[in-house]
């Protein structure tokens, strides 16, 4: 399936660009009004997009920039339904331009198509934790 | 849809089943040959149904009895696939039956139709992580 026509990877570019132009509103354009995550930070789960715009409206409220690079992205799809897997990474960018930090996530989402549009209604993201020390491993091992 | 018609929940008692009698091989009925998936511990992803043997294999050579209990399961279809998501804790018990130790995590599963049966093609298992400590939670604040 060729970029054009993959929901997923649509789905996608919309989400990186939203995350670097801290847009709320495009950002949760993308989520369905009922949709359930899975978040990597601090709870269980998050039902609706109103939970989901506290979440995002406190993260796109940081002073530095923003940006996603999306790294392994597959799906696999059915009429109305897509899922798709990726590895994403998030960093932080000084007004000078230097990285100051980053972190990488896995992601997963499944899009569900509603008159004629497609929408996330399930995300799961999450870091591996470390068995022996159970730390969280913020970095892949190779490069995202 | 009554569990009876439900693939995930069927796939679901099938995967405690499995568990609880440390059934390697059963186990592994349930995953598609190319399975991808993202599992809570150490790797930030696997491929296939030859590395997840390997992990599932020590998992089940601990010498003691493994319980799973499922929480809060949904799932969404269509005519070839489903997507599942649920909590799911595990426990370990002592040969007299104490509880020596559990542990939550949030459970997202793709189902995929080939040959008339379902078998797991995603699998993405997680706990989420505490944002000004950077430690894994391992509990619900709610029971499972």
């Amino acid at each position: 399936m060729s970029e054009q026509n993959d929901p997923f990877l649509q789905v996608l570019d919309r989400y990186a660009a939203a995350v670097g132009d801290k847009d709320v509103e495009g950002f949760l354009s993308i989520y369905g009004e009922d949709v359930h995550i899975f978040d990597v930070w601090d709870t269980w789960s998050l039902q609706g997009k109103a939970a989901w715009r506290d979440v995002v409206s406190d993260w796109f409220s940081s002073p530095e920039k923003l940006v996603v690079t999306i790294d392994e992205a597959r799906s696999t799809s059915s009429t109305d339904l897509v899922v798709g897997h990726a590895f994403i990474r998030y960093a932080a960018i000084s007004p000078d331009g230097r990285e100051l930090r980053s972190v990488g996530n896995r992601l997963t989402q499944v899009l569900r198509k509603t008159d004629a549009s497609w929408s996330i209604s399930h995300e799961h993201s999450s870091v591996p934790i470390d068995h022996s020390s159970t730390r969280a491993i913020f970095r892949r091992a190779t490069a995202v």
